[in-house]
């Protein structure tokens, strides 16, 4: 990340927030003023610095990709997947961003006093099968047991760590004007389908979430070109959140169409009742590549000829403009420009 | 570990308990019954069976270590630490169980909305201290928040990977008969500094947690001798259950001389008001190391020479006996076999 020489020099409380906000772990504005201002310069080192997926540890000879997540999904089964199935996915993909093969992944659970047996056992099977499904065995973790009331049932820590194949140099900083944007498949599925889930809102929707490691996607791809910039997946915060993010670690501005990325009909239903914004709602198994403009089409391709990727479309191009402006032309022809959400969209979605 | 072969073949249920229990976290016997009965037969593979304070992911020309462990200690701060400065000095601690160099920490935060965030920049603080002073980047993170009431002010998991030296190869199944024991120091103090600090017990101690990064300590050990076969450091069940841990692996009995086990004169006037016994309590900066016997004299040297191993003690020995069976000879002479706790003794002390 760029414009943070002065913290490094004077760490400073957040200013105007004394305690933390649910929208603190939101994935928009105030996360980032979070990891800015109060992790970012106390850890900082170059590994941490670019604020990747994951973080990417040279040894002689290898690249090993790191990456580490906290799951707190609320409530731990919805369509689609759960907390289990879901934290394995997070892991793989934050190591696919980084276009590193997982090696291996842990898992260290908080568990509350009482959780029934019956529900652990099942999202430890769940994680099971997605790591046999992804090809990526868990090979550490850890327990920990909280009093009655000091968590909610179940939450996991997933880490991973991958190794990156030589020539392979993906960073959310190498965007460059001209480039393509990718996307590779509809967006806003898991969170839809998360929200489904809770009883208390009393929706009846049929949307699945796409939650999906991205692996075998992301090895196709690096087999047509190893030219690809940047990849990401648009987690919390979702698409909208991702192309800001990578637009202005890149000093770059992008031209983003709307009516080339792909929502499911439901997807849209849900967000038109709900009055949310679809390109700020999670995917869970989507990720949004930037390419060089001449290998944009064969990645594309490959893209399409992948499960996962069915869906994929181009929606948009890198260009010089203001670093970090995201301009969007709408489906009606107008044209606005995208922010990241100061709020809390959709709390605990992952 | 051994003798899981059956659990293969048929994931069974928890036998007795429908719910988790508090002790479930205690490092004892249930949280054994757990790893071995609901996590191992689902998540099974030869990375994760040793059971290691860490896994080893062999690659072409390195040996790459990983760990990951979730911290919910009670207070957040107690004397000589805090959850921050713990949970690096324990992910440091489980990569140097495995005689590996830290490279890179990961930190997945669980944040309460309402926590103050002077609170949390206290706990950043530390763990940025602690890791400097370890000498190893915090190179990953994550951010969550639930709501106010679904965790205890903050929990955090934090991740390791490292590098292990060619020709080291240290594993909690190497105990051989004739094996020297090792211990580098006084044990309980955590565990008491812990405790001392939770208000409700209303004790006046001065107790200090050990807590400490033990990666120089292993490498000077390493420095002295490649011949060391295994390494734990005695946390949740203290020194007892790693001992029996270790025993079990290796399919060896060991003998102990109670009276060669340091124990600091708060330690054990706490353990004796709260009727505890100090070779079950954590400690979080102390390691035991089994060696061949002709490396033990000059690997206590070593460890004595070193800040952090002043208080060495060669404790006892590796025997041909019964798998997993650890005999204590005790300070009046008699002798008792040790056993795991199968209760909580002590819970959140990390």
């Amino acid at each position: 990340m760029k414009d943070l020489g002065d913290l490094l020099t004077c760490p400073v409380p957040l200013a105007g927030n004394a305690t933390v906000l649910l929208a603190h772990g939101g994935g928009g504005r105030l996360t980032r003023d979070l990891v800015e201002r109060l992790f970012l310069p106390r850890f900082r080192n170059r590994w941490l610095e670019p604020l990747h997926d994951g973080a990417l540890l040279d040894r002689p000879g290898s690249r090993i990709a790191f990456t580490a997540d906290s799951y707190v999904v609320r409530p731990l089964f919805f369509p689609g997947g759960d907390i289990g199935s879901l934290a394995v996915h997070g892991a793989v993909n934050d190591l696919a961003m980084c276009g590193a093969r997982p090696l291996g992944l842990s898992a260290a659970f908080i568990l509350e006093e009482g959780l029934a047996m019956e529900t652990l056992e099942r999202v430890a099977g769940s994680m099971a099968q997605a790591a046999r499904l992804a090809g990526v065995p868990i090979v550490a973790g850890d327990t920990k047991v909280v009093d009655r009331g000091r968590c909610e049932g179940l939450y996991v820590s997933v880490s991973g760590v991958g190794v990156v194949a030589p020539g392979v140099t993906i960073s959310p900083l190498a965007a460059r004007p001209g480039d393509a944007v990718l996307l590779s498949g509809p967006v806003g599925s898991h969170g839809i389908a998360v929200l489904s889930a809770r009883e208390e809102l009393g929706l009846e929707l049929e949307v699945e979430s796409d939650s999906a490691p991205l692996w075998s996607l992301v090895e196709r791809m690096l087999g047509v070109s190893k030219q690809i910039r940047c990849l990401r997946d648009p987690t919390r915060g979702g698409l909208a959140t991702v192309l800001l993010e990578i637009a202005a670690a890149s000093g770059v501005g992008m031209r983003i169409e709307e009516r080339a990325i792909p929502v499911e009909d439901g997807v849209r239903a849900a967000c038109e009742v709900l009055g949310l914004d679809p390109l700020y709602v999670a995917c869970e198994g989507r990720l949004c590549a930037v390419a060089a403009p001449a290998v944009a089409d064969p990645l594309l391709e490959a893209m399409r000829a992948h499960p996962l990727g069915r869906r994929s479309a181009r929606i948009g191009e890198v260009v010089a403009g203001e670093a970090g402006e995201v301009t969007l032309r709408t489906v009606i022809g107008g044209e606005r420009a995208l922010d990241l959400l100061s709020g809390e969209q959709l709390p605990r979605i992952c």
